[in-house]
């Protein structure tokens, strides 16, 4: 049996058909032929598939991002059909008796090179559309096939590299069973993303991408992080009984859809989820989700030309809101900048974007980006239980300065004859170290906190997560990120206020244990984790967790933690 | 009087010509000409003036930095004598009627687009640098100069956007008096190295180098951080009035060169000096350094091919451990990567390089860089006080793993029969905050902390102190930072171990006060703020200051926190 290990992102048992998401071998040798006609009629036939496929990917993107990501497909469909490309290629073929492929790449590599030295970026466009269909026509010439999300029709596991946004905005869930890639961990983009979609997924393999053949067989195993390629009957056979038994638990997990969270001790703590847009909420409400933790609301100013308008926002917010009823809902204002860029907002190139200009330092200098989002949000208020939260707050004086901004608005909706809620709670993330050190003096203007521990412990421990090099140092278990939570809870408390997390951390069996012991009220997770932490939590009592507080924030090392709280709670 | 305002980077006063170190404005007409007999002229006597100041920019940067460096002119001096190059451009003239100018361009891009285009990075190289020279030669056509720091041979004020390391490393002391630039903070390399250099300075003026001719008269107070374009007589005796009083005033310090540091009430801290080379020591002494709390080693790696030996290194370690006698020397282990980077290292390209792989990150994993270092300093610690200090440790594995390579060829060393001292403290520098965070778990196993306040600021901010978009966020007063640099003051006390700082704040007159009411064993700062420094302290009462403490960590803003210190300190 060959397996390959990685990490464990999305739980679920998968088997089927490899679908490889990565472009394929096109080198060829440069031969002659002496059959020049049926070189034309090869490159009549590739041309043709290859027509065919992009008329299905241009038709799924439209479908699934609109017309303007797929009005890229219709450039690549015009270089297909047009003669001043293709006439010379066939040329070719009968003038020097060059096979198709030749044929193809040096006419295609000579408009190329025109068009990439023209001082003009519309024709430099045309120079990459012209690269990316020569590439697919190639590979049906060489019997590959160049991938593509849209592509897919039949029940696939998607192997890949990793998974772009793009890529996992064109996942069927109808066809698509799983995936695995060769990087990633837990907190990356197609990890968060496999969960929301509740697809058995498996990231950080390494070398799945070059272990896998098309065609091949897998078993993808996201409760265990094990991908198992072309497994014997009798392997297939085992986990599909493993399958079966997590569908159980499933059933199980789903006995407690509509109960509150409560520990074997009583004490009660909210589960919340976190969301993108308003379709995520269905997903929220059948996970039994009591609220949501975390909106984030950069969906509605992402695949865009211009900003979304107040109105536009106003719908989102309200759809969310009503359909959750009087249940909280967090929303995050705008959180864009560092790795989260929109084409029609100039922001700038930074050395270091995670330590740059984003989100509220962004959204207080761009007041026409951020008050008709605060006005939507204060339009909303009166459809449901809204609590607003600013991010990335590294200073009592930006709280001040973004609440000052809200209230101002509020003023002016209620001038205008709209009515407001009165009772929006204003809070912030806490993400930044500088604000999780003096919580203490936050807890007192604020009326919630909410712990972004992706960013907390990347800034903490000085580690871009998304650098492979440095990853091992993303540790939610060290000792000095404990410290902090504690202290934000400590000092909440003191002052009467609740603090949640809406970091990955919330969701993670290990930490689950930790943070009831340091008293979080509010975890916010992927919806599909909800049940699980409910049942995980049925079972532990609060108050051993309490009295286990002070020994694990003097422990050394998160290895240490780990292994105390697995002892503890085993 | 035209005043520009920037930050006061240096101290003093200098007054003198202004010297642009910025690229002329190259633009002219093609017109053609009816003489061009004269238009070769023109050519060879440019070709001329452009020979003389490559072999004069060669021979300084030969002197200053090494045969290495100087090497890239001698290529620039061959294309000025290249006759396929020159003849091509003559021809021109002759046939065409070109003016020299045009001349020139024509057939210089001819050659770099030929270089340019070629699939060898050798002839990409001979594009640069036919580049670099046709500026300087048309510069001169257009009766304009190229600047270069080599080229300076009277006094000036030097006048720049930025200053790069390798512009300072040529800045010749005795004719630059000081200089300005628009971008940059006062913990910038340009700031640091004019301390260092005991130069005035000015940055981040926004505007200077397009507020300023060729020729202007400058002065540049570094105390007030004031630029005066073109003063009048009044206005110059003025400034060299506050000019010698600066002068009575460094008198006065340098009383105190010789004698230890007492606060008024009697209480002792030390002050040491930040260094980067062997040379720099002379500066420390004469400055009245009671040692060195940083000896950054990074400098004997950088602008060379290959990694330098450990008995080259030895030598650097001996030599600043025997200068400086029995003065305790803190050596800082390699902090390379993330924006600084060594050719002959394989370093990553990273999207966030200041939370990426570098320092003891790079050092772990890299023994082969590691373990000569540390040869080199175990042998040298025979000859004076030596510490040894691990940068960028995050976790207690880190620094037990650096400890234990360190112990390991502390045994090595021995059984090859060398003698190592057995009093070498091994201590850290805080400057991530999960290490500030779980002070007291380090400090059981570390002899003693170093802050580092430059990059503890900049994680514990989650902000780039270099991005001028988000540098008002780089606040060494704000009371997170304060509550880090009290928590590993008090916790390492408690295990009887000292601590120092060797950030950029350990010689803030505003910080001062704050540290030693903090309880800061060691300010570590450059050469040049030790006198001042200990001027200060000697009219601080610490048991005042000490007094204060409670209520600075619980204070709401870095403003906040500044006003009372000036209040109190007045």
């Amino acid at each position: 049996m060959t397996t390959i290990q990685g990490i464990a992102a999305s739980p679920g048992i998968a088997i089927a058909k490899a679908y490889q998401l990565t472009a394929p071998d096109l080198t060829y040798e440069k031969v002659t032929t002496t059959n020049p006609t049926k070189e034309i009629e090869r490159l009549d036939k590739a041309l043709k598939i290859s027509n065919q496929e992009l008329e299905k990917i241009k038709a799924h993107t439209k479908k699934e991002m609109g017309d303007e990501h797929a009005e890229i497909f219709s450039a690549h469909l015009l270089v297909l059909s047009d003669p001043e490309l293709i006439n010379p290629m066939k040329d070719n073929i009968n003038t020097n008796h060059v096979i198709a492929e030749s044929a193809l790449e040096e006419t295609a590599n000579m408009f190329i090179d025109m068009f990439k030295n023209m001082d003009n970026e519309y024709m430099r466009e045309r120079a990459a559309d012209i690269q990316d269909v020569t590439k697919r026509v190639l590979a049906h010439l060489l019997g590959a096939s160049f991938p593509n999300p849209a592509l897919i029709d039949e029940e696939v596991i998607v192997i890949a590299n990793d998974l772009t946004p793009s890529d996992t905005a064109q996942l069927n869930r109808q066809f698509v069973k799983g995936f695995a890639t060769d990087i990633g961990g837990r907190t990356s983009h197609s990890a968060i993303m496999a969960r929301s979609l509740e697809i058995p997924a498996i990231v950080g393999t390494k070398e799945i991408t070059s272990s896998i053949s098309q065609n091949d067989v897998l078993i993808v195993d996201g409760n265990e992080g094990v991908v198992v390629i072309n497994p014997s009957d009798e392997e297939i056979a085992t986990y599909r009984e493993k399958q079966e038994s997590f569908e159980r638990q499933k059933e199980e997990w789903a006995k407690l859809k509509n109960e509150p969270t409560f520990s074997a001790d009583g004490e009660q703590v909210e589960l919340a989820a976190n969301i993108g847009t308003p379709e995520d909420v269905t997903g929220v409400l059948d996970n039994g989700g009591e609220g949501i933790g975390l909106y984030r609301t950069e969906f509605l100013y992402m695949g865009k030309t211009e900003l979304p308008t107040e109105d536009e926002q106003y719908d989102a917010y309200k759809a969310v809101l009503e359909q959750m009823d009087e249940k909280p809902v967090v929303v995050r204002t705008l959180d864009i900048g560092g790795d989260k860029e929109l084409s029609y907002l100039d922001l700038p190139k930074e050395l270091n974007p995670f330590l740059g200009f984003r989100a509220i330092r962004f959204c207080l200098e761009n007041e026409n980006v951020f008050r008709p989002q605060l006005r939507a949000l204060l339009r909303a208020s009166v459809h449901g239980n809204l609590k607003i939260m600013f991010p990335m707050i590294a200073t009592l004086e930006e709280f001040r300065q973004a609440k000052a901004i809200l209230m101002d608005e509020k003023e002016n909706l209620k001038r205008e004859g709209n009515k407001v809620s009165d009772d929006i709670e204003v809070g912030i993330m806490v993400e930044i170290p500088s604000t999780a050190v003096i919580a203490k003096q936050f807890a007192k203007e604020v009326d919630f906190f909410s712990i972004g521990t992706n960013d907390l412990i990347q800034y903490t421990m000085a580690a871009d997560r998304m650098n492979e090099k440095v990853s091992y140092l993303y540790q939610p278990y060290h000792p000095a990120i404990l410290n902090l939570i504690s202290n934000v809870i400590e000092e909440a408390h003191r002052e009467g206020k609740w603090v949640g997390m809406c970091g990955e951390m919330a969701g993670d069996p290990i930490a689950i244990p930790i943070l009831l012991g340091l008293g979080l009220d509010e975890f916010s997770m992927s919806a599909s984790s909800v049940l699980p932490a409910r049942t995980q939590i049925s079972g532990l009592s609060k108050e051993k967790l309490v009295s286990y507080k002070e020994k694990l924030l003097s422990m050394e090392t998160a290895e240490e933690v780990e292994e105390f709280v697995k002892e503890k709670t085993e």
